[in-house]
């Protein structure tokens, strides 16, 4: 999907929101337990529940991976399930010597059919370029992440700039505003105009709302630009809004709030 | 496996040599491309081959994500084929938010029986101590890496020290060496003396010997401690030894090569 596609989906449905699909087996309603893949069923009635009121899913590869081979079954429908009017993100926070990053990104983009893949900045430039040579795929760097731990090294100073800064402005190098996004947690309100100032074009994956407590508000005042420039992801706040029968409705309910609140800070 | 026994295994074995098993399914020998799983055949015979000359085998999961679901059942197959007298090494790279790390821990040491993993510092604390909780596994976390872009960040000075030296001291503070060991790149010959004043007692996963070029005898002479201290890990010089018939037979001359060459070393 290219940037155009994305930011015409994103104002077409006047939403700006990213289903996150971190599908714990122990945490779907139970009478899915018994269907041949409860992951991918719980999936699929939350992505046809969900999908008018956002322009992205996120699947976070660690809940299939726990399920071993089955888990890697059934992100491949998962994957396949997702209409192609979606963003599909693997949120894989992959990175290794160039070589093996090839590899990482033939099985996220070739593979399994994601539009991007989250990446893990610390190993530097031949970590992170061989997912950037993929014509039409994305590659989303984390920037500043939304957890405590982001203050061990992150938000330590490497020479005048913190080392998140670091990060975005040599990754400016390495990607454009066509193939490059960054992830900036919810949660690091005191950031976001800064950073909007170091990188002010790119498309920003935003985690942390939610469960997390990031304020949707702060980041779509602060770090919105002229093409949005936001993806917001919720994840166990929607998909696991109710255990009962009824769960992917309420799902559909809670998703529908959060695009409700998204579409006026579009106005 | 536990510290001691580790140690016990490299003296009686005289090698502390890591295969590592970054099975590329374009590069193994053509006759095994008719069987049934041409990556598990592969690493079968190249580990009944060469498992007196190590004590470790490391499985880059790159190589089998980039498969499919038919990867992950290669890698399940191969990691229960390796003996429990060897240390196995999920090379995976992996690191998230707390929740989303414990998923990753389950997936390595739980779902599959890795001994190990390694772990991308990023994040920060809470993305790497769910791997640190698992009782005798181990979480060997990226320090110094053998790539060159390691000098993008790593070497970036962060307050008066190198970020991969604040990388390594604050890990101290997380894990011992009975459950820690960190990535040191042998490529990276310059900092090796100065790497082991900051960390004397923990092992080290030293990558980039061999296709990368990195010196057995200066990380040796440099690096080893009372315990030994090091696993050295050669991937593609090894298992790519040859793409005959008798392929896994080279591949044990050249693991025999590096042993006897380990050997010396440790008197």
């Amino acid at each position: 999907m290219t940037r155009q596609q994305l930011i015409d989906q994103i104002r077409q449905k006047k939403t700006y929101l990213c289903v996150g699909l971190d599908t714990d087996i122990t945490k779907i309603p139970r009478h899915l337990l018994s269907s041949a893949d409860p992951v991918f069923e719980f999936n699929k009635q939350i992505i046809d529940a969900t999908k008018n009121y956002c322009v992205s899913y996120k699947i976070n590869t660690a809940f299939y991976e726990a399920l071993g081979v089955k888990g890697w079954e059934a992100m491949e429908k998962t994957v396949n399930y997702i209409p192609s009017t979606h963003f599909k993100i693997a949120d894989a926070k992959r990175g290794d010597i160039g070589n093996t990053s090839s590899q990482y990104a033939k099985a996220f983009f070739e593979t399994l059919n994601f539009d991007a893949i989250t990446v893990a900045p610390y190993m530097g430039s031949d970590s992170v370029l061989p997912f950037l040579e993929y014509p039409s795929k994305w590659t989303i760097l984390l920037g500043l992440t939304s957890n405590p731990g982001a203050k061990d090294f992150e938000l330590q100073k490497s020479g005048d700039e913190y080392l998140y800064e670091k990060v975005l402005t040599t990754a400016l190098q390495w990607g454009s505003p066509e193939n490059l996004m960054f992830v900036v947690g919810a949660t690091q309100g005191n950031w976001f105009e800064k950073i909007r100032q170091l990188v002010p074009h790119h498309f920003y994956l935003v985690p942390g709302v939610g469960t997390q407590g990031g304020s949707l508000k702060e980041i779509s005042e602060k770090a919105m630009n002229k093409d949005v420039g936001l993806l917001v992801n919720v994840s166990r706040a929607i998909i696991f809004s109710s255990d009962s029968l009824d769960f992917a409705n309420q799902a559909a309910i809670t998703a529908r709030h959060y695009q409700t609140e998204l579409a006026k800070y579009l106005q």
